[in-house]
């Protein structure tokens, strides 16, 4: 299988956890991509040993300060394309998001506002904003498929947005949660129809059960699964709800 | 088939469209149900024939003034209670809801929030606040099994709001709307799942394309096949995604 092969790649909530993860094996493929912009809300997750292998130097920390946030994001996305230069971006990892543990009794307007703002309107502005440097990207490669190599909008949902299976409803009941994730499904879906006359596929992913401060077990097996899954992914996947082992998820 | 009966029902958005078909059914049945409470914001509404046609005195109109208001609906949910006296409430339609119509390049973040504040939060605010009355009908009713008669949460959702069809995405991509109706079906499971325990059938439903503010046939349809519906339901269906003719959408 080819290695996933990107020459710039933006990744939301790399500042722990599997956006951290993400940009490290970026940073350790043998042919890493020439652009990787960690966007971290805290301005010192670049120093948490997000430097580029080549030059030693500090990785672009972008600040999608809150994802939410109209403004940061427009100023981000300045910055990236300053960076860029006249290139494109390939691929939009959308990965920050929040979990509230909570029960449907004890979920509140507050709550539920604020998960579906970081998960679901996030992505959206992110998508929207990162549209011009997709584009480029998109226009300026040669195949005439889809794939992550070219242009992509990857969103990191979970399986517990699966209005089907409802994974783990016994364990965390999160209603909050599992509806921006719901929402955000539906949001890939929509961006999927939207940007593919435009060369941008797009799809949701469920990273596993992962051990960060929101899952448990080891990142790194994610993460590979993960970029294994961006490299295989063509025109027939975009709009899918897929995991991190390429399997697809029922809605 | 056996026509729905309940003794009490609240409608929300019953101020127009399909809310105010809904009441106005009610009003015209053989048996009508006692108590009828329609859910108006503008308190206009009692005026539109909202009248009981035993007394012809005017409905109760608990103004839910706004839906995602968590004031305003435990002041209606008092109100209510007091108008039951001690009896519990059999049905609450959570009908009231927004659509923008936007693409994917218009829509903002006010937008998705308003949209998925009263689409999604209202419906899953009323039913917290509702839950005792609710409750108190399930207990009060002599029948083992879930149906609308006894105790039931009826969200209307919409077949746009299906990731599977993205029905109607050509005409009318309206993300906002699409996102918060996917979510609101996230919601109809994880209540149907909560609530199960207290005897409360749950199910998100599709009135069809309707000649309203937002659709497009005639109203009287529309409700007489909903109503048909709700008579029919049993714990079969809790937690189901169904249209105004009991068929299964996917999610
Ligand atoms: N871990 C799992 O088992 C699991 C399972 C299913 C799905 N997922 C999904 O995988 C993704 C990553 O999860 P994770 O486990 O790595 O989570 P995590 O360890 O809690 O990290 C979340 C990251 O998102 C960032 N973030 C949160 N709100 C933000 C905002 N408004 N603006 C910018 N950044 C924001 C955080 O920044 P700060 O460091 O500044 O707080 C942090 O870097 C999420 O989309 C999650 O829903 C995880
Ligand atoms: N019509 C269709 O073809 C169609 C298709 C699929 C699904 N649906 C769904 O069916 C339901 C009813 O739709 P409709 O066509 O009857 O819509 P409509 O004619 O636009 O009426 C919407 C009703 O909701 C009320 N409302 C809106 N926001 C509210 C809030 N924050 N608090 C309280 N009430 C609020 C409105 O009150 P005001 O009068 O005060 O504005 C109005 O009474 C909705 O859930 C809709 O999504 C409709």
């Amino acid at each position: 299988m080819a290695e996933l092969s990107v020459r710039s790649v933006l990744v939301t909530g790399a500042n722990r956890g599997i956006g951290l993860g993400l940009v490290q094996h970026f940073l350790r493929m043998p042919k890493p991509p020439q652009w990787i912009f960690a966007g971290c809300r805290d301005p010192k997750g670049q120093k948490r040993g997000l430097h580029h292998g080549d030059t030693g130097s500090d990785l672009p920390c972008v600040g999608s300060a809150e994802v939410a946030n109209p403004a940061s994001i427009k100023a981000a996305a300045a910055k990236v394309g300053e960076h860029l230069g006249g290139s494109g971006l390939n691929l939009l990892i959308n990965n920050a998001a929040i979990l509230k543990v909570t029960t449907l009794e004890t979920e509140t307007l507050e709550d539920m506002s604020e998960v579906y703002t970081t998960n679901t309107i996030g992505p959206l502005l992110m998508a929207q904003a990162f549209l011009p440097l997709l584009k480029k990207a998109a226009q300026g490669s040669p195949s005439s498929g889809l794939s992550c190599s070219k242009a992509a909008i990857v969103n990191i949902s979970s399986s517990g947005g699966s209005i089907t299976s409802l994974y783990t409803w016994e364990i965390c009941q999160a209603t909050s949660y599992r509806c921006s994730k719901a929402a955000l499904n539906m949001l890939s879906k929509c961006q999927s129809l939207a940007y593919k006359e435009h060369g941008i596929l797009c799809v949701a992913l469920h990273p596993g059960w992962v051990q960060t401060d929101m899952g448990n077990s080891p990142v790194d097996e994610s993460v590979q699964g993960i970029l294994k899954v961006l490299s295989t992914l063509s025109e027939k996947e975009t709009g899918a709800f897929l995991d991190w082992e390429g399997k697809v998820i029922p809605w």
